[in-house]
C-alpha cells in the first residue's frame, strides 16, 4: 500500500515530517512518501524520503518564468508528482502535457480527479497512476469508507475500463487506519492524505497509527 | 456525414452563412450545422439552421457574470455546443463540469482534443462526441489525410476503446471534399471546419464543394 | 445616479426585468440600466433598455472561438460592458486589452475590483468608470454605508489620484433607497446590483424604491 | 543600478550563474541578483549571492497544493520576487495578493507588466518597483533605447504619477552595457534581463560587460 503524504502549504515542520515517513517506510511494509512544496523539495529529498513535487506544468526548458518545470523537479530529488490536484486544477490538455514532461523526466505520475468520469479520463492519459478525490469529502473529516464507498469503486472500474495498468490512490477521506483498510478492500493501492499526518502533533506516530493494521 | 461551421469571432455575415448552411443542409444528405458567437446565437437560429454554441460553462442559474450558462444558449436556439475548443480550452474537471451542463439543457456535445490519449481522456467524460484537432493542423491549409492521417485513426480508436458510443470529428485541415471523403474513410462521421467556409465568398457553394462528393 | 441591474445567470426573465428599468428611467431621474447574459443581449436591447454587456473578451475578429468580441457584443445592441467583475476576474493585461477592445468599439467601460489599491490599478487603465466590490459585502446584504464606508471613500480617492476622469460606482451593498443615497455621499456617481431588482417579485417596484430617494 | 537576472527555466547552471553575478555584486558599483526556479532558491541562496523568486501565489499557509507561498520562498532564501511576468500574467486581484503576500514575509517586489498604463496599475498595487516588458521587445535583441525609447519614458511617467515611491526597471531589450546606460538615462533604475546572462558561456563576463559602463 502507498501512502503519500501531501504537505501542501502548511505551516509544517517539513523535514520533520519527511523523517518521520521515511521510518515508518522504512520500518513497516507501507510504501510512504512526501510531497513538499517545489521550494523545499531538496532539504526534504536530503532527508532520504521518497520525495514527491505536488504539480509540474506542461512545459520544457526555456522561457517559463515562474513556472514549475520536471527536470528542476527531478534535479532536486523527486521521483514522482502529483498533477492536478484539487487545489491546482489543470487545463485538459495540461494534464496531458505534464504527464509527458513528468514521463520525460522519469517521475512517476498520480494525476488526480473527483469521480468516476474524470479518473476515466486521467486514465486515459497514460499516468502511473490516478487518485480520486470526491470534493464533498475533500477536508471533512469522514472516512471515504463510510460517505461514498462507491466513488472509489467506480473509480477503480472507470481506470480498469479505460487502462488496466493505472492503479487508483484513494485521495480523501483517509484519516485513520481502518480507512485505509477500507480503501484497499474497496480496490485502490494507495492513499493520497494531507492534514492527517502533516499537521500531527505527532506525524511518525500518525503515520504507524495508519499503516498498522495493513 | 455532419458539417460544423464554426464561425469563431470571424467578421463575416453569422445570417448570411447560416442561411447558405440551412440550405445545404435541406438539399443535400449532409448534415450541416453553424456555430456563432454566443451574442448571435438567436438572431442565426431563426434562420432556420441547426444552431451551436461555441462553449458552455460548468455552471448553472446563479451568480456566474460573465459566463455562458447552457440554458441561455439553450434559449436562444442552439441545439449542441463546442466543449474545450483548442481557442478555448478547459480545465479537465470543468470539461465534465460543460458535458453535464449541456446534458442537463438538453445540448448535443462535441469536446475537442488535440490527440488520441486526449480524445480518450474526452471520450470518457460521456459527450455524444469529440473532434479532433491536431495542433500543427489547425489554420494550415494542409488537408488532415495528407500531413497525418494516423492521429484521426488513432483518435477513433482511442475513442472506440473508452466509449463505442462516442463518434468522432476530423476538426483541423478541412477545405475540400476530398478532405470530407478522406475523414469519412479514416472512421470521422463528421468535420468540423471554420474559415474555409465563413470566409469564403460564397459560403453556399463552398459547403456545396464539400458536401458534394459524399 | 447611475443604476446598473446585473442580470448575471439568474433564472429571471430578463425581458421583464428590462422593461421595469426601461420604463424606471425613463419616468425618474435616475439613468438604469440592464446587463444581461451575451446570448440574451438581442431580445433586451430590443425593449429600448440602455443594455450593458457582462463582459467582453481582450480580443479582434479572428480565431477566438468561445470568447466574447466587443463588437459582437456592440452589434446586439450593447453600448457598455464590465469588465473583471469579481466572477469573471481577468489577468491585468486582459483588463488592459478589455478596456482597449471596448473603447474601439465605442462601448462604455465600468472596470470592477475588490479594494482601493485595485481601483487606483483600474483607474489607470482608462475606463469610464469603476466599481468597487468589497469581497466581505457581495452577497451580504450589510450595507456598504454601515458595513465600511471607508472602502467607498478610499475607492473614491484612489480613484481620483490617479485620473479625476473616471469615476466610481459603488458595486456591493446596495439594497435600498437608503443605500444608493449613502453610496452618493461618500461620492459614488452609481451603483452595481443585482439579486434586489433581477430577483424581485416586482424589479419595477424595486426600481423605484431604490432611486425614489435621489 | 540594479541588475537583476532571471533564469527562467533555461538549461542553465544555476549556481554557476549566482557565483558570477555574487562576484560582479561584489567587485563593481552595480547591485546583481539572480531569480532562480523555485527548486533551486536553496542552492542559489547558499552561494551567497541575493536571490529572488521568479513568482509567488496570493496565498497564506494552508490548502494550497501547488501553489508558491511567498513564506516558504523567503525560508528558502530569497529576499524578493518578480510578479506577474510576462510569462506567468496573474488576474489584477492576484497581482494584489501576490503584492500583500510577499510584503508580508519581507520581499522586495517587482511587478511586470506591458505598457505605460499597465505600469500604473501596477503602480497602485504599492510594489517596491514595476519592470516595463514591452511585448514587442521581448527576446528579440532589440535595444530598448532604439526600439521605442518612448515606452520607458512613459512608464516612468506612468509610476510616478502614481506613486513617486515606485521605481521603474526596464524589462526586455538588454543586452549590451549601452542598453543598462540608455534605460538608465530614460529613468530607469534598474533592468531585468535574461538570456543574455543565463545563456551566455561565460556569464561573469557577460554581467562584467554590462555594468562596465556604468
Amino acid at each position: 500500500m502507498f501512502v503519500l503524504v501531501n504537505l501542501k502549504t502548511y505551516p509544517c515542520d517539513a523535514v520533520a515530517v519527511a523523517e518521520a515517513a521515511r521510518d515508518v517506510d522504512a520500518s513497516t511494509d507501507a510504501r510512504v512518501a512526501v510531497a513538499p512544496q517545489a521550494a523545499q523539495l531538496e532539504r526534504v529529498a536530503e532527508t532520504g524520503v521518497e520525495t514527491w513535487a505536488q504539480h509540474v506544468d506542461p512545459i520544457e526548458h526555456g522561457s517559463n518564468t515562474g513556472h514549475t518545470l520536471a527536470e528542476a523537479v527531478a534535479d532536486a530529488g523527486a521521483v514522482g508528482t502529483l498533477i492536478n490536484h484539487s487545489e491546482r486544477r489543470l487545463k485538459l490538455a495540461d494534464v496531458d502535457g505534464a504527464v509527458e514532461a513528468a514521463q520525460r523526466t522519469g517521475l512517476e505520475t498520480v494525476v488526480c480527479a473527483n469521480n468516476p468520469a474524470q479518473i476515466g479520463a486521467a486514465a486515459a492519459l497514460g499516468p502511473d497512476a490516478v487518485a480520486v478525490e470526491p470534493p464533498e469529502l475533500i477536508g471533512t473529516g469522514t472516512p471515504v469508507s463510510q460517505a461514498d464507498p462507491d466513488i472509489v469503486e467506480g473509480a477503480v472500474d472507470a481506470a480498469a475500463n479505460v487502462d488496466s495498468d493505472v492503479s487508483v490512490l484513494c485521495g480523501a477521506g483517509i484519516s485513520t487506519g481502518e480507512d485505509v483498510v477500507a480503501a484497499s478492500d474497496l480496490g485502490a493501492e494507495g492513499v493520497l492524505l494531507a492534514s492527517g499526518v502533516a499537521k500531527a502533533d505527532d506525524p511518525k506516530a500518525a503515520l504507524e497509527d495508519l499503516v498498522e493494521p495493513l
